[in-house]
């Protein structure tokens, strides 16, 4: 009998043979392989929902929180979505084969750089299922076979989920071994993983800080990953107030369990008076609590509705992933980049202003993923920003930033037509 | 007194600083700075070569080779070919601040990426003392701050360019502390070096595989390397014998000591009859020596002039840097690309081909960073691209595949101009 890293193994291989032929599958069977999972995952939603059903059980009994049990949660009307981001997906452009920077040298090179998938991707991911069919339409899309290692609390909602995707893709004309799934939830598993460099190209971890490091630190392969965001919003003397009470709101509040959500706001101390208790009453109908500095705190008149609590140094620079803001009052628009250039984590940064320069210079000079110029940092996002899905976000500098979508799946070659040139 | 290790971790917080305003500085500036490096390399000649007798004559002393003295050695003509290069550099356009993927989303949102430099970028390199001015100058010129540290044996002379650097770029108006050279070549320090993942955005290893693994290693932050280069020639049934032989020896003789140099010839058993005699002849005016598989060798008559060895297994996949090449005759293009997969390293692979399939085939098929049709593997260099220089060559997929100019030196920030969105 194999053992389970001997298993793992051969998985590696089965997809690291199928990515050649992947690597130039024309996009019509990959577009007819999306289009066979969006119909699959209706037609056998009987199956998949029962998977989904014993997860949710087990995870009910083993005390899982409410909003940890939504998540885990498949109906008719998430597959519907899913499908429909499927399908979504199928309606993109292939970025695969796109050749640019084509151009003949002057001894009559004809050279260019051809994007290309990288090979195989291997995804480590924990909790919801979706992310099953996510990256496996993603990676199929852009040509890269994928190893899917997902979170033992969604062990047979995933099982169900990849199994139909594979014989949907297989259908379609993919390669076998196009898309594996590893059924072990071991996680000593993991380690040995992040260490077939031979076969797998690069890896893409979404999940938790704790799951994040344990990959950046031990994969032998490249990484693409997120990590925390800290995202500030800054509200310029000259901001339109309405403007910037709405998207401090929807920044804050839209979704706060997420890394595109505003952590800390500053405010210019010209427009603090008048913007300040605006903010506040609307943050505190959504339950938000103020962590504020003195000068914020002096502005706000306290009453019964608003939370407010004195901020300490630790609330700087902290992702609070909740219901909770941090707000410090600056003198200048210096001061505000200042304080995201020592705080922030290189993810989404907002200002708010009516102010030309003010923007261009904030555009300019903030260095992080995504720079908003008067407009929620919550856009963060590959749906949003047009690029279908994502993978994951990434915050790091290297090959990809913000969104990981179909292109961010892909590397080149340099391919070179010659007629017998040689160096001299 | 401070520590060596004081004094790096403030060469790097000296370059961060720099980092941030040379990020935007305008391209005219850095121009100016390259035209000053440029002019005062030759008008500091005299304290350069000063300076680098020092290292020759430590180095003859110390017993070092011929070639590598010949590597160190700085004269009057090779002081003039770097300023040349320095403006071939300024010369080209700056990537910097180029705006792609630019649109409006359906909500009004103006969203695209903006090519930014990485930041602060650590190049750890060896021997030959111009590369102390192609790294600086290729960083300037992207708008990233460089951490230079060379190798020990070029110490002097690392140490008088890059002081011409810092001088002739700080008069310009680039940011003092933009070039950093740290002058303590003890190699504890390389490690605390690849710790300093707050300052140094990415490291550039330039040298042996030994440096190359130990940084790969070591590194907290990302890395952009070469590794080692197999790089096979393949010629086809149908290949131009005339233009097979000229490419074939132009790949293996030209230049054998570097990576893009040929290490594998593979032949197709219809033209081995005509075109391994004559290949051969050719290299042993060259004084190359042949391992042979055995159907190369009954193909070949064994002659006083010919270095005609019978290859071992561990010929295939092997990196020869020197005039040394495994020759196999294979029965198909299918077995061509099957030992290429199996043996190639990702470098440089190409095909001799005047079969119009044949060529597409092996561009699309072979998973390599340059893949040739009849021109010889040499090419793939910055400067034979048309990217003007190059920083390293890289053998990885992640972010930048071949060689490492200017573009690849940057990364892109999306930027986001709103009227008040907000995430629905």
């Amino acid at each position: 009998m194999k053992t389970a890293i001997e298993e793992l193994e051969e998985k590696g291989k089965a997809a690291k043979a199928a990515s050649r032929r992947l690597a130039y599958l024309s996009t019509e069977v990959k577009n007819k392989a999306l289009a066979n999972i969006a119909d699959d995952l209706l037609a056998r939603k009987g199956k998949i929902l029962a998977a989904n059903e014993i997860d949710c059980k087990e995870a009910e009994a083993s005390g899982m929180n409410e909003a940890m049990l939504d998540r885990l949660l498949l109906n008719t009307s998430r597959l519907e979505d899913i499908a429909h981001d499927v399908l979504a997906v199928a309606a993109l452009p292939d970025p695969v084969g796109e050749v640019f920077d084509m151009r003949t040298l002057p001894n009559g090179l004809l050279l260019g750089r051809k994007r290309v998938p990288f090979g195989v991707i291997g995804a480590i991911y924990e909790s919801r299922p979706n992310v099953t069919i996510d990256i496996s339409v993603l990676c199929l899309k852009s040509g890269n076979a994928v190893i899917l290692r997902g979170g033992k609390e969604a062990i047979n909602s995933n099982s169900a989920l990849a199994g139909v995707v594979q014989e949907a893709a297989t259908r379609a004309g993919v390669p076998e071994g196009a898309v594996q799934f590893v059924d072990n939830t071991d996680r000593a598993l993991i380690n040995h993983l992040l260490k077939m460099s031979s076969t797998i190209d690069l890896i893409i971890p979404r999940g938790g800080a704790g799951l994040i490091k344990l990959i950046n630190e031990n994969a032998a392969m490249p990484v693409i990953s997120g990590g925390i965001g800290v995202c500030h919003t800054y509200v310029d003397q000259s901001a339109d107030v309405a403007k910037a009470v709405a998207i401090a709101f929807n920044a804050k509040v839209q979704r706060p369990s997420v890394c595109n959500a505003l952590d800390t706001l500053l405010v210019h101390a010209d427009i603090a008076q008048s913007y300040l208790p605006l903010v506040a009453t609307e943050w505190a109908k959504a339950g938000v609590e103020m962590h504020c500095d003195e000068r914020a705190l002096s502005t706000l008149k306290p009453s019964s509705s608003l939370k407010l609590v004195p901020a300490t140094d630790e609330d700087w620079g902290k992702e609070f992933l909740s219901l909770v803001a941090a707000v410090k009052v600056v003198d200048s628009l210096d001061e505000a980049l200042e304080h995201i250039e020592r705080y922030g984590s290189g993810a989404d940064e907002a200002i708010v202003t009516e102010d030309y320069s003010a923007a261009m210079r904030f555009l300019n000079e903030v260095d992080a993923a995504c720079v908003y110029v008067n407009a929620s940092t919550r856009f963060t996002d590959g749906g949003q920003f047009g690029l279908g899905a994502e993978v994951a976000i990434s915050t790091q500098k290297m090959h990809a930033r913000g969104p990981i979508g179909l292109q961010e799946l892909t590397t080149y070659k340099w391919i070179i037509f010659g007629s017998g040139q040689v160096r001299p």
